[in-house]
């Protein structure tokens, strides 16, 4: 948001792949992609796509130009259209986004962003789980009291706290992956018939498929239910990581856990304030809440719908940064984790 | 809710799988499932196991009595295992609920309701898609106008449109018969460590999944992500249909569809209200909103939340029911849809 | 929702003014408070109002027929209308419902019905209220601990505590009689402009308005402000019933706190659950996801949306359930509340 | 989110004010106004607060520090306060901040923050509300259709519909005005109760509420109504602008409407998107979404809630950003709207 709280929940790698730079790299990727496949299919001449990717191996497009076309048209791909055709000149120019539209563009090159945030996920995930185990070795046998609605309920070990923290994050990391390989390329022209495509247009998606790594899949426009997946894959990552904060403020609250780096307090120099326990809840609720709003841009009216679709991009990159931040200070938090022994 | 809005989103077919009854006769399936999961392993005496079953199957437990052990006690489970033991009588009442805990219970029971309501929108969705087959058979050369962002784009025909619903509706289908078979058992116990079922628990857990045609999972108390993924089911679902919906409202209001059945009005008698139409829209977007909700029941504190917990309990039938009700407004609305050319 | 959930959160008090039986007398009242302003100005006969009034008294519309109406039309005002026009007979048969839309009738309805039910929520909290204070009287001198951010922070006392749950119920306590005395009534015919009312509109709005006791106002068919200051009254009852809720569970795992009536558990008999506080959270934590639902039907297209009006019948009755759910709760947790003295 | 979507939704005057440096100033300010308050009762020498005033209005505090202290204490004022005194030195160090907790500076500063964007959206809504009153006297007398339910209704004209629009932004204008001039201080001291203030407390709060134009209240750290009531402010101006971006939508798909400046496609030169209009759908469903996320954060446990008072600070802003935004953009749209008559 810009304010003092980016401090708290900044994760510069993640918030890298939602960048102005991101997204017309991106973009770009796909163009290139495209051309190609094109050539391929002697759509368009293999040297006009040759010139493309050289060209948009170095075009830096101005950013204000990019962004007033986004501001005017709503979508940035007519600017970023016209700067790389102003770049590459005569006579290859038509042969860019030939038989394109935005969203084929925009919507595969967020599938592109998601595949390396998927798997940037999937590292962290694994380190979640790398820490929990090695806690569970070293403080497996702790004594801990088990409670159940806010009651104490009976003894048992860190090994079983742990575990109960593990488990979730296991089948997310199997969902990740999933969700990773499905990812679909968006590639349907105007109004997403494939028709502007011409005769080979099942061949083409077929190879623009394969060329990015992603699954051929048939114009998904105006079904949302890509983007809906991916939120939720935030919101269970940041729905378990909540879980795990809130579990610990309530054991720091207890004193049966111990967090390094807690927080200091302005008024009152005894405390430890476990904030990263804290954020984890906060970062939870948040994500949450916009998974709800990720949902209302199902309703997506025609062939196209610029509000609900917009709604997606105000909404999905900060579930992603959410997640991303989340991963992080669970690290952070699950570092310096010590249970302490449930006393009698 | 009880008022005159039920009417327009009532489905009593779903609302059935959600009732007081319901609840119950699931809860018992699963007491007398474990009853003999136990017995076949020595648990407890074979003999116990079918006094269990035979006396379940006959049990109508004092509703007065259920409901007031549920205002006490948050859960109805203490309430419903006392009926079931003192209609069962000694000396096998010990050998009711042995070793379970009441979300043992209450979760492997929405577990199986899910089974079938899952079954049913499979069924539903078929119809929706048949209709959707059946009106491109019909229709599907009817030329219309393509619409993005608010907009005339080019014509395409009425086969291009209804593409547009029945895909996402496949892939809905797809994913609600792979939630349903991977539907989870809950058997943790008391704090979800499986040690209250004593050495063969693993075992235990393995034969009574396969007795519900459930599968063998470990505890997952404070793990939600089942009920986010059901819920999300759902909100797929009511999505679509809104989706389908928003652009049948927008058809009519441009005059390019006719929908039978429309509602009339008090005040200016010419109008043909797209009353299903508009209800599409407005479960979708109710669902999503509860999806939200569904999704900071994620923060399920301990090893067992009340609170969270609840929250599932107040949310999740009624997107059950939301969705429902949309899939059968749909199939009222699509049967009577025409096409109308648009002119020049 | 109809299931064993309903036991937990009943309040039939407040479900009574969201019954169907509530409704249609809500509506009624207004098609009589309008006929006898219409007939005060000389625009239907006196006899007219007169025989309306009387026959709409003892007025039992065949339910099923409304029911299908409402199915039908999306609104129950057309069978209502007709129902009351056919026990009426000729002549006056046309002065039923006059110049009105079903908007009018139907909005006008729901703030007769919501001025009781704020009238009711004054009461209830000025019990919470009371029982705060004989809390106050009896164990404000009791030693606590103040927590702040998950940590002991310092002392402080039983009253201090309490006066951080009073006040935020005082001011909800003023908004909702500021609230309850600006509900306005809604008159506008088919399109909102009044012109279906002839010249003596405004007089026969300001007569309507004096004669249900609700402020005069232009039509706001199309500005859903109201409806939505309405659900965050409800969402902030809940909210700081839900804080209050928050802080007993809290208390109540730390053991500073006793509550009368815990819950009993399936598996452990120790333990005396603090259902209701738990209760509390949940009802917030609901509550909270409507508002952002009933947020989303602001964007009311055109001069009447069917979809965002049904939204609004779908949350706002259920918003009151749990926001009259929850003062119950609270009066009950608070009755049986016991401090118990930090130690040391 | 630093997107190229920024640039759709960009509006850096409302941003400024919940930028990183605003946050540090409106803190300042209320950091110098206790000291001042404090001098003018004799609790602190009147030098130190000149002192405090004076370093305060050069201090550029090190935004990295700032940054770092945020990341660990989870508040920022630890952090500040500490460069305030380094930048002081003594004897006067242990005069800032006398009494107070993180909470009085960061909320106050808050509210001194809304006390300028409150006011700069009423502003914005006289210059909305006097586009469409310009656009009343040229184009009011234009013949419109009504729309009911997506069904024509009757026939009415550019100023009926315009006074559809006009009439919520007036209260909201009003609404707008009163919550900022009941705007509270928040001082409280560590757990709220004053007492870390001393004897003179009361005075204190209302000689500090003076300063700052405030009202004077008693502490509200964990009743969170106010930053509700603002997050809903911000609801019903988005709303309301979103009510009106889906109306010209709707005309403009009818063409019914011409908007200036509409958006250019990449595949489809002859179109004219209503990118405006749609953005403040998309606003509108944003904060929507939003303002449910804002009201779970009313469940603020115990005295102080790191999570919650969080949530807070990543939702908050951005509500405000998207009203902001609105506004904007709504003004623009306006500018150029042209009804064109319908037909017939």
């Amino acid at each position: 948001m810009g304010g003092l709280a980016d401090a708290l929940i900044r994760d510069d790698e993640v918030a890298a792949h939602f960048s102005e730079e991101a997204e017309i790299a991106a973009m770009l990727r796909v163009e290139v992609a495209l051309a190609r496949a094109q050539a391929g299919l002697g759509i368009i001449e293999r040297q006009a796509a040759e010139d493309i990717a050289e060209v948009s191996a170095t075009l830096r497009p101005d950013l204000a130009a990019i962004r007033s076309g986004m501001a005017r048209d709503g979508v940035p791909v007519p600017a970023l259209v016209k700067a790389l055709r102003s770049a590459l000149g005569e006579p290859y120019g038509a042969d860019v986004h030939k038989g394109a539209t935005s969203q084929d563009i925009i919507d595969t090159g967020l599938m592109l962003r998601l595949q390396t945030v998927f798997g940037l996920f999937e590292e962290r995930l694994d380190s979640v789980i790398r820490l929990i185990d090695e806690t569970a070795l070293d403080q497996g046998l702790t004594s801990l009291m088990a409670h159940t609605r806010m009651q104490a309920a009976l003894p048992f070990t860190g090994a079983d706290k742990l575990a109960t923290w593990r488990q979730p994050l296991q089948s997310h990391r199997a969902r990740l992956i999933q969700l990773r390989q499905d990812l679909p390329i968006q590639l349907g022209g105007p109004i997403g018939t494939g028709g502007s495509f011409g005769t080979q247009y099942r061949r083409l998606r077929a190879d623009l498929a394969q060329a990015l790594a992603l699954r051929d899949a048939a114009p998904w426009h105006s079904d949302r239910t890509v983007v809906l997946d991916a939120a939720q894959a935030f919101a269970t990552l940041t729905g378990t990581m909540g879980k795990i904060g809130q579990d610990l403020g309530l054991m720091a609250q207890a004193g049966t856990v111990a967090l390094a780096g807690g927080g200091t307090s302005s008024a009152m120099a005894h405390k430890q304030n476990p904030v990263g326990a804290e954020l984890l809840v906060t970062l939870a609720r948040l994500n949450a809440g916009l998974l709800g709003t990720v949902a209302q841009s199902m309703v997506h009216e025609n062939e196209r719908s610029g509000a609900a679709w917009t709604l997606e991009w105000l909404v999905l990159p900060q579930m992603a940064c959410a997640a991303g931040s989340a991963l992080l200070r669970a690290q952070q938090v699950l570092s310096g984790l010590q249970f302490r022994a449930t006393r009698g």
